[in-house]
């Protein structure tokens, strides 16, 4: 299969940043950019957070474009401090431990800049329709549909959020429907090809010491590098607030690049489509997807549903790329920036 | 402990007629009476059916009063006849296979009866409240509870229904509750000791071959009696019913004695008290039973959920009811009444 | 026309203490029975304010019976204090006026109460339905109905409730609708012949200065009766929340009378058969009765609503009654019962 | 005062042809441009009325930018076709009166082109707000706000829609909400100050015979200019449907025009500000304006609602503005552009 273009529309977020080293060190994608959006964290953290850890991993080509503050209809109530930290990124000791990239976010609004990329490329690769992958609230991605519906014919969506059972922010919501539910429902409901990969399967993407110890290993000849040594912070951290709000004792969930995965490579996942539905008008379930999985519905089936991943196969994909992340990434190198230094040894 | 008094308010229903069976014929249980209610069939037939299946198993002493014929505030539009058929009770080949029972309903409206007979009896034994017992729609319990506010400290009510995740007749949402969720709203909102046994805990209760296998075999010398006979019937078009609709392989999931099972043994089980709400308002997720899992609402904690059950010891109580019913039903007695051996040869 | 049999749903309260009045000292009506719900205030003080009532004008042979506590689904969050006081009848000093009878409700259930008086006039005179007329909260009304399905047969109802348009407790609420509007939906939905009196049509039955100059010159000599001047201390205080609350000038609205008067004397209302659905689900509408004024639904026409009324034929019925009740009431005979004599002089 | 900047937002339309008239004849405005939504009609069918209709009255320099074809989460499933016609600007015999204008709109997306001429209007004349009257649905409006959150700082918004009470399409609601009742909770929560002319003033702005009677023959000498004829052909089936729909009999309401009237002379309208939220959930309900006018929410006061409009006032507006308008109109010069003269003909 040709390199497939990605757009990722992310809010980190410990595992979108891990999301973001996926789709950016992956040889079976294009990363054309990034958007943000606030979930996680305000959106003026998350887009920091995507700065800085492009900028980390050698990804200074890569433009990040800063995205909807507040959720289409909602107040700006949620955000998910307990489990990201107060910057979005906190390492085990709270606050940030990636070195602070300089660069700014491109100017403009999300959705336009988004549009554009994806009709620029579009119109020169018409044959393959680029892959919008969101791993936060789907905010911008249902503004960039209400306001170009043409879009609907140039991409696929992939997005990880949502649940067949029991949630994760509420006891039937997961954290990224429940931000902005009436922006899932522009998605789900505006005939574009779409999979969601729900908690259900990237709950058994479980970094556990098991995984992190052939992470920090593989290729490595005794000594951990200074960006492994980076990811093993973000991965502590990450790993404690699950264990403390979530009780999960074997590691924390990369929920985020579970998503980038079924990009990469479908056939490691079993999908199926049906009919999914977002709750929006009840106090109790707003931000439900309401899965169809016994086709009762009679409404058009318009998502295809990750039921069951190969973790092992997720797992290849995911170490290749910090692998490869890890030959590239400038604080490797002999001498690295100044300011990457201090931080670094903070 | 001492025998408990029970209250059966159910629906039967292939699973209600072994709850029946259950809660007649255990040693712990003293089975004050039955009402019936509308939920898998209409509640004409799911009183012609109570009745039968207590005459069947020689308890013509336990008076049967019928009881709301439609949800409070729903239409009657959700029943079961894709699970139970058309009888409520269907054998193999469709139709009855329980022996018709002459006897009729009591005169009365259900609420009234239940509210007097668990008066009486709680008036002479007030150290131990009565065990009102759910196995279909929660409506005649809430009129219950609506009409006599001062029952609430007369009883504990254990529910079979509601689920954490995934749902049965709806994506999410467990039959019984979905049928009247207004009903649930009332009795979860009650202040009444509450027990719930969802779909979680009582799809681990498969009448699977080897269960059916030992259920039949056990006690008997080479042949099977009459009444296990019929048992099998039943046993077998509901086998074939899940298989049908829900793709259930290894046998069907009997509901209801799980509930009665949960007033028996609650040692077998595992609870959790949590937060349940009821979705009354969604045209999607109605009926539905939120429970806060994550223990994150600041409502009070209203239920008792059952997480786990000890399936063997479930199937230990339940075959022990099935021996001890096979010692004492009419029909495998020498001369079986008349008319049952009629229905029999049918 | 016969005499008609009227049973009288309330929650005493200044307007329905009028419409008891009414109901009581109509000549083309019987009045069975009076029960009391929760509403204008708690019902303990309704069913005190009723039996003081009826003692008050010598009606002492009419029974009382104290009904639902609280709405059927919903916390008894809503009172109306600020109209009718902490007794719920209060005079211009705040507090009682009336006498305290001595008298007691009768004991049972109201829904089972008025079940049985229905029944027993109906089967006398099967010729004409029973009256219900419902004049607070809509509790009673539906546990009847839902409790005793056949007792549609046997009755027409007429509430005092809902509005077309502006409500008054909400921005588009009544208040009698909003304080139990599940209840409401259960009677609009019964398939009962059902009149209802919106706002619209009572907030023209204002008992203006003149209005109640002519209330108590009537007949009299000079001196108004002790009776009338415990009338004008209840009209006053009516009259005054009424300014402050609602800012009404001219004085305060009968509206429960209106109800009795549509079963009086329909012909001097103008009536519109329409859809009129009860709002359940918004947290901004609940309790709204949405009435299908432009006939643009396709559900079948539930209810008749006044959309007119002739005022001075109101007061002409209303006036009658006043002086009917005047001349029978015990405080205006040469010696009153020593108690009520107590409560008036305190 | 001086002369305010106008941008409208309109889905003509009877009343919006009046209003864009209005608002490009009154000399205390300056229209910026004029954007279109689905509402009256189909996006494409109210942005050919727009055109032609600005074209009709010399506004050739007037842009016309295409909106949303859709609301923000619904389908697009209501029109008004019985009120406005086939064409959305139907004469008496259907179909099209007004001549066929060639112009085209202007490229790119509504709220796009929308806020950039409102940003470069107020970074002239940032001591003035931009006028921004929305006399369609609120989802270009929306989308405007949604998409720059920063533009509620340089515009007030004055829309038509609503109603305190009774509605028109349906029985609670008025049509341009109901259309798109998200759109307006986004219009109605993003903090800008909001005038709303509802149903109860605009129809006070009957069209009456009299008031057409002034309007034809005012500064006319026997004979009705071409323009003029025109545009009783467009009340003339404006009137017919409203009697025919909705049993108004004494001529049309300027529904539209009223929100222009707001802005150019706010001092003949009695406003009271108060709490209006939107009905989004309810199935009965959905677009209804809930306007708290008891003052009876604990919410921030939102909106300045008109309870009155001084309608000789208003129709002095009017008039003068049809005068303006008949003066300048091409068609009523000696020699019609070709196109038109066939249009007007057929």
């Amino acid at each position: 299969m040709a390199v497939q273009a990605v757009w990722l529309d992310c809010d980190p977020g410990h595992d979108d940043a891990m999301a973001i080293l996926l789709a950016g060190y992956s040889p079976a994608l294009q990363l054309l950019g990034v958007s943000t959006v606030a979930s996680n964290q305000v959106v003026e953290k998350t887009t920091r957070n995507a700065l800085d850890m492009l900028d980390l991993i050698g990804l200074t080509h890569i433009g990040v474009v800063m995205g909807q503050a507040k959720p289409l209809l909602r107040p700006a109530a949620l955000l998910c401090p307990e489990i990201h930290g107060e910057t979005g990124l906190d390492g085990p000791q709270g606050g940030p431990v990636l070195p602070h990239s300089g660069r700014q976010a491109l100017p403009g609004k999300a959705a336009i800049v988004m549009f554009e990329a994806i009709q620029q490329h579009y119109g020169r690769q018409p044959q393959q329709r680029v892959q919008l992958v969101c791993t936060g609230a789907l905010t911008n991605a249902a503004l960039l549909l209400l306001l170009y519906p043409e879009v609907a014919g140039m991409i696929e969506i992939t997005i990880m959020g949502g649940a067949l059972g029991v949630g994760n922010t509420g006891p039937v919501q997961e954290f990224n429907i429940q931000v902005d539910p009436e922006a899932a429902r522009v998605v789900f409901e505006a005939g574009v090809p779409l999979t969601m990969v729900p908690l259900e399967v990237t709950h058994t993407a479980l970094a556990t010491p098991e995984v992190l110890g052939r992470m920090f290993s593989r290729g490595g000849a005794g000594s951990i590098s200074p960006f492994k040594a980076l990811v093993e912070l973000l991965l502590t951290f990450f790993a404690s607030t699950y264990k403390d709000v979530f009780g999960f004792h074997g590691g924390a969930p990369l929920h985020d690049p579970c998503a980038i995965a079924a990009v990469i490579a479908p056939s490691i996942f079993k999908f199926e489509l049906m009919r999914v539905d977002i709750e929006t008008v009840s106090p109790l379930a707003a931000g439900q997807t309401v899965c169809d999985i016994w086709h009762q519905s009679s409404a058009p089936k318009n998502c295809r549903v990750a039921r069951e991943m190969d973790v092992d196969a997720f797992w290849e994909l995911m170490l290749a790329a910090v692998d490869a992340t890890d030959l590239a990434a400038p604080m490797n190198k002999p001498q690295p920036a100044p300011e990457a230094a201090a931080a670094q040894e903070a």
